[in-house]
């Protein structure tokens, strides 16, 4: 069966980081079991053996593969079908998805939810994490989450070119979810993981999709423990 | 031969609608042949036949079909190769390159070119297109233009999603062009015709990118007029 090391908080069933929860996605729309091994980001002897201090570290047998890009990209060559990208100019595409993703939807979703990261996260990676991100910001995580209230209006624009798409069609990946969508869906677990802050406002398109989203691969993503 | 009607400024040769130049820059990639015929934002009654106020307006014979976008997918049917989308969902995570581009990227480049954009127009246009973008922006033309110096580097964050694909490819569309690479260099095509401004840093992988654009077909994109 497939492993994977899955970054979780003090509860180890709170699995919070939105590049496992890509692979999570994409392993369950291949049908592919996973067992995923509970990981604290301080914990890199766990690691040792792919060489990476960061996770998703999948491993298949005696293959070990590591970048939640690299790891949709080796599930949809080992297991074809049902298809993640639809071919090589769908996969091309969803790659734009992916550094769209992880250049603007993941920076502009950080600072409205690093300050309840501190609340999920085990005792032994606090030091750690608030050290890291606070050096990263330039403020105290408590600063840089404060006024997120005033600031969500701008996050919500980010997420203009997905509210238009979804006027037109129910997935990135069209009349059924690809690998663009478990990026998407998978970044967004993220916050609804580790905070009850509201992103999305209800009547927001981008809401509806993504209760559709959780109700996928038997609940895979509404299943998940919350903070 | 498919027909297009071209929005063209005072010198009829000088073509800069984004719409439009998605939409050559897909003939050509089809190999199929053009007529682009100009045309002026005033001139509504040369679209009559259309119904649309809007181009591109694409005559295939007795067929009328307008807006880019569904354009595309008209080309894409009737002449299957070269793809422009490599299967559906190919096509439908363009889509999502094609909303970005429309909620993102264009409204970003708008401000620093659309006092040029007034430098350009054929006289008849001059009247209406200040009336509807001073309305739009809710200012002068040249006041929303006067401190693009300093915005400029604000509309190069817009493209981060761009310069991270081009580490790992050298189109959009992967090893080679798609119509989500026609979306981006249509829409750049369009301050291209009509400014000197310099959007891009020298050394950005996006202006070597534009570059390579611009070869693509014959020289179609750096053969075209500018102002």
């Amino acid at each position: 069966m497939l492993q994977m090391h899955d970054l979780a908080g003090a509860d180890p069933d709170l699995r919070f980081s939105p590049y496992c929860w890509r692979t999570r996605f994409a392993a369950a729309h291949k049908g592919l079991p996973l067992e995923t091994i509970p990981w604290r980001f301080t914990d890199r002897e766990a690691l040792a053996f792919s060489g990476q201090a960061r996770v998703p570290v999948l491993r298949d047998g005696e293959r070990v593969v590591f970048d939640s890009w690299a790891i949709a990209e080796y599930l949809e060559a080992t297991t074809r079908m049902p298809t993640l990208f639809g071919g090589v100019t769908g996969q091309a595409h969803a790659r734009f998805v992916n550094t769209w993703a992880d250049t603007i939807l993941l920076p502009a979703i950080a600072p409205l939810i690093i300050g309840d990261i501190m609340g999920v996260i085990a005792p032994e990676d606090q030091a750690y994490f608030r050290e890291s991100r606070e050096q990263r910001f330039g403020r105290s995580l408590e600063e840089v989450q404060a006024d997120r209230d005033t600031r969500v209006s701008a996050f919500r624009q980010v997420l203009l070119p997905v509210r238009h798409l979804l006027r037109v069609q129910p997935w990135i990946g069209g009349t059924a979810p690809s690998y663009a969508d478990h990026i998407v869906l998978g970044t967004m677990m993220w916050p609804r993981c580790v905070s009850r802050f509201e992103l999305l406002q209800a009547d927001d398109p981008v809401a509806a999709y993504m209760e559709r989203g959780l109700d996928l691969y038997g609940g895979l993503g509404r299943n998940a423990p919350r903070a």
